[in-house]
């Protein structure tokens, strides 16, 4: 079953043809002008891409329920779903309160790391997600340099007796969990491709790292990937606008190309 | 060689008599009662710890340079070192900016999570703890259920195609990265003694999950607890004083017996 947060952004990148979702990770001196450079960003950007993500580049300086929660206001207007990039990986009766004061502040979905595992660890941050009709999206495979070192570690499984890697792990957990999303760097197309074959389409891949980290559009396009997460590339462009267009523009274009490839309606 | 951090802390570890570290978890109806809360256990219970530990219950209701800000000023004036229990996961660039707000906001100490590896992942947190005189803590073993499903996993090593428990391998980078602390939960007893093994007196073990989570004060002590964390059996105590002092004298005279039983500066 597709929740609540799921339908709300494919209604989004439906309206808006665009499966961009901005990182709005704006950097400046001072609390004020990254609340401004913030909503200027979002109002020249928001035709061109599906939802917002946010991160601590504004929850630390601006705090969630004063400045964070004027974005996520402007984002409504805009009919924009928000997405905080908070990676939660605490223990149960922290997440709780993590995901009550996000989802109450207004965000539509969270993202978690499936590391800290269910009982007593994510459990309640998808209970909650659930009660507040919200989502969640579960970390699989990071686009940093040393994503190799835990992400893409392999595992020993007790129950198979068989090596796997830890993102496949992840990959499966994001399935039996019923998570509304999974990232996958676009750094890595290779994992993305891998991470596609078990999830198909039940559980849409979000990919970050394009651009200023060096990933792909195509290839992790190609590979699976169905949502681009775009930060600097856009936000630290001289023209933001500009710039984002012409991601979604581009985006599309390899989206068409594979749609006519007879790809269905992958990726 | 040890840092600023440590120094400070072992100093207010001496004065007060303590090595209970208070996780400031409050919870309340508002933001002001939060504040208000926060505030008196902090002055009615400062005398029986040496460190304070803030994590997002307090962080995202309150923000962080507005309510979190007062509270770390006022542990400040009491002389008494703070961390930020963020256990920050992301990538390079973001995890500077997580570690440049906590620090400039005045928190001594961090916790992150080794998962994300160092190139681009940790490296600028130890980087920007260094130049600003801060500390760093590695998550080795969380204290919750389904800690098994992460730390305790069995991971393939390439270099020695031998199969390691995750938290072996965390140990090992919290010494190879000069990590202040490392955290291992007090419901795992077993796991605290395996990583002092490898750690000894070189990276202290903080140990949270004493009390409400079910963890036992002697059993993590005599098995390499330096530091207990302790949140819900203070903060939620009706004489959060009481409750401090007693934990306090509890621990203290189980170090006194092991230190008596020839066990040197351990645990």
């Amino acid at each position: 079953m597709v929740g609540q947060f799921r339908s709300t952004l494919e209604e989004s990148e439906r309206r808006r043809g665009s499966r961009i979702v901005l990182a709005l990770d704006v950097i400046a001196e001072s609390k004020e002008k990254i609340l401004l450079k913030s909503m200027q960003i979002l109002e020249e950007t928001h035709k061109y891409i599906c939802a917002l993500k946010i991160n601590h580049h504004l929850i630390l300086p601006l705090g969630l329920f004063d400045g964070v929660k004027k974005i996520i206001e402007k984002a409504k207007d805009l009919e924009l779903p928000t997405i905080i990039d908070c990676k939660a990986n605490d223990i149960g009766s922290t997440n709780r309160v993590i995901a009550e004061n996000y989802f109450k502040a207004g965000f539509d979905a969270l993202i978690a790391n499936p590391f800290v595992g269910w009982e007593d660890g994510l459990q309640p941050i998808f209970e909650t997600a659930k009660r507040m009709e919200r989502g969640v999206i579960l970390l699989v495979y990071m686009s940093h340099k040393a994503a190799w070192e835990g992400y893409g570690q392999k595992v020993y499984d007790p129950f198979t007796g068989t090596i796997k890697p830890q993102y496949i792990i992840f990959a499966e957990k994001a399935l039996a969990w019923g998570a509304d999303g999974a990232v996958v760097g676009a750094t890595y197309p290779e994992k993305i491709g891998e991470v596609y074959a078990i999830l198909g389409e039940r559980v849409p891949i979000y990919s970050p790292g394009v651009g200023v980290q060096g990933g792909d559009i195509e290839r992790a396009l190609s590979a699976g990937a169905h949502y681009l997460i775009i930060g600097r590339s856009i936000v630290e462009s001289e023209a933001p606008a500009e710039a984002a267009r012409r991601l979604r523009d581009i985006s599309n274009k390899i989206i068409d190309g594979l749609t006519r490839k007879g790809r269905g309606s992958r990726p």
